[in-house]
């Protein structure tokens, strides 16, 4: 691994190793070992990197590492290196640092960029608007391809990309676009406005970037215009950053899905407090919600203290519950997430998961049954086994349908974690089961 | 919601309603609809689509709706749509739908259609070789621009992309790319070799498709040249092909990390047995597993009947050390998909996350001093409260470095599954919880 080589000689204070080894190195490994190096080490490869490298790793960078960067720098370096920013990049980071270190480098930018950057940063974290590009190169139906050509040629240097061209009329109101494939193979003498895609995908720089994003997948589309609520043109999102929106949420999904808040960059940069601090609270949510389950059992504690060998299936009945529970609700956030299920799905979704939840309770209940009975004889592992097939069924069903059930309350479904399907599942599967051990046992 | 007035309008069976509102709609909400519905509704749906429409659907349909639909069809029908698919989605399509199929479907082709078809599907399920498109523009080194785009103009039509032209030497040899952008904006006298960039990032055929599609997402590439073991250019990687891998990739790990295996298709096509069958062997894994829980409450049945309160606060010690280790675990597979840990990160891992966890004990145990001294008194909420910061360092130091060993012996970190992780924690966890009881209470 070149990025632990350099590593070790950082440490060892090898500079001209460690200037051997950056060299050729991509950006993106580059800004991996950036993210991984303390601080000052960090300033140190990073005053080592030539003016582009240093650019595009910088670019690459997550918002923590970018601000740990950008405190160890001079204000001229500061200034030198956000102006050469792409204006979407530029903004992605300064909507993630301190205000007070984003208005210092707003205020040293050129009028052009900060203007462009500041306009950028207008628009709601996370929206289109934050995420688009606004230099590009738009045309009018009526030029004709030659013409076209001519001004992707002339305007095309500053563009983030020039392989999605989109139309304007006179008003700047957006009419369509047309491909650079489809004007280079065009007859050069048509129009813009025969070759061009009226129906092509677009957005509002207020939609939520995450949203954008997915309509890029499924169109298959390279660039996406951004419109104001006039249909005025703002910018183009390039698929390159779409992709990035798309890895953030569902890393973020993916924190939620746990039980624990979502962070903002490189899991090695990540320090003891922050981490902790963004997993305490559903913790503590989950550990007042399962003081129910003490509760619940002090309820029965006669019949535990009757058959105290009850209590020994408690953490296998209970945990099954929460596997059950989780594996449902894993797939029905994932499935809401990318758009195969909607809310209105929801009974759909509910008599399926029963019958899943059925059908993996019966299976589990043989098994159970074998186990049982060597371990604590016949009567309890008839108990055990019963209340698999009931805790299976009401997992499933609750684990499927919450998501969906968050979702038309205008709740992320992430958020109904598998910890909390599976800790309502704990105290509910207790109940089922005392209920099914005093019919069974006739207590 | 358009797809589900047409879904009522198929059950009621007003054909005119059907035709009227699939006009116009987008390929990917007709393929989301097609999916949705019973096999004979989307065939029937499927044949009302004009031939344009009806490709562009079924190319963005999953695998088994895929299979679903020509099951449906007549061989002559199913002939000339399988001919107008991209090489690579029909390879795609051809690698999941049953042998007979796909060789019945394979003959019915033309000739050339299926060399190439056949050729992609020699390569492993999977690899960059399958996801390939192998028609392409190439490029000499000496070319002129001018040269170059009537190259293009001449063979772009039928090319996957035109953004991305790899270079090759006289034997196809690979020799770097240079994109339509450099040319059209270059100078027209100019070589391709002079506007090349020899160092972009490219694939070998037999290497992973999702380790082609990270490199593409770090390197923001819109085309991957894919190479044989001699370096010659067989085919390119498109960024909309990427995306999709990526997307598959990342649903199967959410599957995994529940503890259940992935499936290919869309959620809503799924069937009761194929989705508990995907299921139950984790389950039943971990139903074996939770038999260690008895095992261990048998082993301390004494103390556990010398002081019943204990039984109490069993779910929820076991419940929250489960959610602390699946925290850690989650964090720590996301983050080597994503490349920012490695195997060889463990002890630093370990460290920090033994640090969060004792962290978040000490938080929870105040919490848990208040709840435990007011249901049950100061003794037995003593004996949870150190249990929790024992419990709690100890499942995210597990939780977090199992998906990094799991990595070093090369097996996919995701089945380090969030619910392996809890059933683990488990029966560890009542361990700690019984010695430190035994600890403090002097029994």
């Amino acid at each position: 691994m070149p990025v632990d080589d350099i590593r070790a000689s950082v440490r060892d204070g090898d500079l001209p190793a460690v200037s051997r080894r950056l060299d050729g190195l991509p950006a993106h490994e580059v800004a991996d070992l950036l993210a991984r190096l303390d601080e000052s080490s960090a300033g140190l490869v990073f005053r080592m990197l030539g003016k582009d490298e240093a650019l595009a790793a910088f670019e690459d960078l997550d918002p923590v590492s970018q601000h740990g960067l950008l405190r160890g720098m001079r204000d001229g370096a500061v200034g030198e290196l956000v102006e050469r920013m792409e204006p979407d990049d530029r903004a992605r980071m300064l909507g993630e640092v301190p205000a007070s270190v984003a208005n210092r480098v707003l205020a040293g930018l050129s009028p052009g960029e900060r203007e462009m950057t500041a306009s950028l940063l207008g628009y709601p974290a996370r929206s289109a608007g934050r995420s688009m590009s606004p230099e590009l190169v738009s045309l009018h139906s009526d030029d004709t391809v030659a013409r076209a050509l001519d001004r992707v040629r002339r305007d095309g240097a500053s563009a983030e990309t020039v392989y999605t061209l989109p139309i304007v009329d006179e008003g700047r109101c957006y009419a369509g676009v047309v491909t650079l494939r489809r004007l280079v193979l065009g007859d050069p003498g048509a129009t813009v406005g025969e070759l061009a895609d009226p129906s092509a995908p677009w957005v509002l720089a207020t939609d939520p970037a995450e949203d954008a994003a997915h309509l890029m997948r499924e169109t298959d589309v390279l660039a996406l215009p951004v419109l104001d609520a006039e249909h005025r043109l703002l910018g183009l999102i390039t698929i390159d950053d779409a992709v990035d929106v798309l890895e953030q949420a569902q890393t973020e999904d993916t924190a939620r899905q746990a039980g624990a808040a979502p962070w903002a960059g490189h899991y090695m940069a990540q320090r003891v407090w922050p981490l902790a601090r963004s997993r305490v609270v559903w913790l503590l949510l989950l550990l007042v919600a399962a003081t129910l389950t003490v509760n619940v059992l002090q309820f029965f504690e006669d019949t535990l203290e009757t058959v105290t060998a009850l209590a020994l299936f408690v953490p296998l009945l209970i945990g099954t519950g929460g596997n059950a529970g989780a594996q449902a609700a894993t797939a029905s956030v994932r499935a809401v997430a990318v758009g195969e299920v909607r809310p209105s799905d929801v009974l759909a979704v509910a008599w399926r998961e029963a019958r899943v939840g059925i059908a993996l309770g019966a299976m589990l209940a043989v098994a159970a049954l074998g186990i049982g009975s060597a371990l604590v004889g016949m009567r309890i592992a008839v108990v055990v086994a019963i209340s698999l097939v009931a805790i299976c069924a009401w997992a499933a069903t609750i684990g499927a349908t919450m998501p969906l059930v968050a979702k038309r309350l205008g709740i992320d479904p992430a958020v109904v974690s598998a910890p909390a399907v599976t800790t309502l599942v704990d105290a509910t599967g207790l109940i089922i089961y005392f209920v099914v051990a005093r019919a069974v046992l006739g207590i």
